[in-house]
């Protein structure tokens, strides 16, 4: 009778619960590419999960607790920043000259503020600037020297540029190296090298997409960028429209992939325009984007994209993409490859 | 008789070429803003009228020969970039610094290949440089001295920093320097005082759309910014989807204005989808985005659009825009303000 009364109570509360509160729900990315499932060991993969399950579990505490979109977009990204196994932050590839150069970008759906920053050497959280940037500067993109200088202005702390070290990643520098002289004693120059790479190498860009209980959507990223890039090569990442973007009652999205084709086909735009003019699900609109017309140009990887209902897409066209999602009261769901 | 049998002549031939034509046109503009009438000499207003002409017919020149819209677009912005007159290549205002630092990017329609240069320095024609980027390189956009190190790869030649000096643009950069300093005695930081600027500045960022014969798209577009900007800011212009957006069958875009409201409303990209997704027409699309959208979020400024069947809208929520348009064997169309 009491255990009865106790689980009449639990559901008239949870009922309650569920017609008062509104949805809310993340999804994060730690890079899409070629992730060859052999070539994990067991302590790798948990390794992975492990860290997209701390950052998605982080910017879900914030919503669940009532916090706004962008708190928890930006929660989820340090921790993913934070980790050497993703290419953000402490773990970020290296340029052509072996140093670090680092981008990100952040957009408050709610106000269609937004903040980027692109070759930064010497910020641990290149997300934290990038707000930074939207909050307290008139500007959207700051690059180099000059975003380094408004940091300072702003009060961050700096790293020094092995800060960002890892082993993993002066490999792939290096060997990214010995190809490109290679390449070279065969007449085929640095462009060609580098295109090759894009192709075969794994990416591990960073961001999440949020929904808050108010309604408010986000969305970030943040990565290290291409192993080898030279010339002050920004990709799609800090460009708004590109590999980041939110629009409240529309959708919020970032990108995972080959920079340059997310940029000429403007893919977290596009995706976004799609479900306001054509009125389609944000699942249609993404696996269109991702898997139609970006698979036409040739262009690989994957997005995050959320809508103002907490209805989540993670359309990617390469072997996996690294993410994970957590909506409502329900568990994380953590995932590396297109079935599991 | 012989008059009779001439004019019929002069009209079946008339008809004939325009049967077998295929529409072209060309689209250029040389910043919006508040641009007051009495305060432009007669002279001065014809030295902007002239300096429009000869760069839409240049273009125009291009297109009716037979050559592509990347190569009508480019002609016009380097005459615009030649000249001192409009805040792009020569004419280029001053930053924070007292140094010029240039943005462009082109886009081609018919490949959706894209190109970009921010923060250039020595390059007198960045257009050049941001079609060098699109067609021999792997990368979409290319930032600061990286940028400068692959002109040099290319074969470009430099010029000297003060290359860009002009009076006209050293005295704006005075009185905004003296305006912050003045500022600062009042406790109003750097970033108050810019944002200030923006709102009364007049804008100079050059522009080209244009469609070829064989019905191909493309858009351009060169600045030198925002007067006294600082932190490496990086405008709207080399911004895909923002400042310069090209796709063959929808429409070509360039912009001019406060560059942080057309990135944050990817203004380009957005007039575009309105096209795609809603078919409307490009004059409404345009319309809807400068004068509705952006007025509504504060943003200011213009655009120069052209569909694919040769229409063009050129709207802008300022005093004026310096803007000029060719279509087919049509005389060129050149204007400031809104009424003339």
């Amino acid at each position: 009778m009491r255990f009865t009364t106790l689980a009449m109570a639990a559901s008239l509360l949870s009922g309650s619960v569920m017609a008062e509160d509104k949805p809310f729900a993340i999804a994060i990315h730690g890079g899409a590419g070629t992730i060859v499932a052999d070539k994990l060991t067991a302590e790798q993969k948990q390794a992975y999960r492990t860290a997209l399950k701390e950052a998605v579990d982080a910017g879900h505490n914030v919503l669940a607790t009532g916090g706004d979109s962008l708190a928890a977009v930006t929660a989820a990204i340090i921790i993913l920043e934070n980790n050497p196994l993703f290419n953000a932050g402490k773990g970020a590839v290296y340029n052509f000259a072996g140093g670090h150069e680092l981008d990100a970008a952040i957009m408050d759906g709610k106000t269609m503020n937004a903040g980027a920053v692109a070759g930064v050497t010497n910020i641990a959280n290149p997300i934290k600037l990038a707000s930074a940037v939207m909050l307290h500067s008139p500007h959207v993109m700051l690059a180099g020297q000059g975003a380094e200088e408004f940091a300072l202005e702003q009060g961050f702390s700096t790293v020094t540029p092995n800060y960002f070290d890892t082993d993993a990643r002066k490999l792939q520098w290096q060997n990214a190296i010995e190809k490109i002289k290679q390449d070279q004693q065969h007449n085929k120059n640095y462009q060609a090298s580098i295109h090759q790479f894009t192709l075969e190498d794994k990416f591990g860009t960073v961001g999440a997409v949020a929904l808050d209980k108010q309604g408010n959507l986000a969305a970030g990223t943040s990565t290290g960028g291409m192993t080898a890039k030279r010339f002050g090569r920004i990709g799609d990442s800090p460009v708004i429209g590109a590999g980041t973007y939110a629009e409240n009652g529309v959708c919020a999205v970032s990108a995972t992939g080959h920079g340059e084709y997310f940029i000429r086909y403007q893919v977290a735009g596009d995706i976004c325009a799609r479900v306001k003019y054509q009125d389609i699900s944000i699942v249609q609109a993404a696996d269109q984007v991702i898997n139609k017309r970006l698979i036409k140009a040739g262009g690989t990887g994957g997005v995050i994209a959320i809508d103002h209902r907490g209805n989540i897409a993670t359309p990617f066209n390469t072997d996996g993409m690294y993410r994970a999602t957590r909506k409502n009261n329900e568990d994380a769901q953590v995932l590396i490859w297109q079935q599991e």
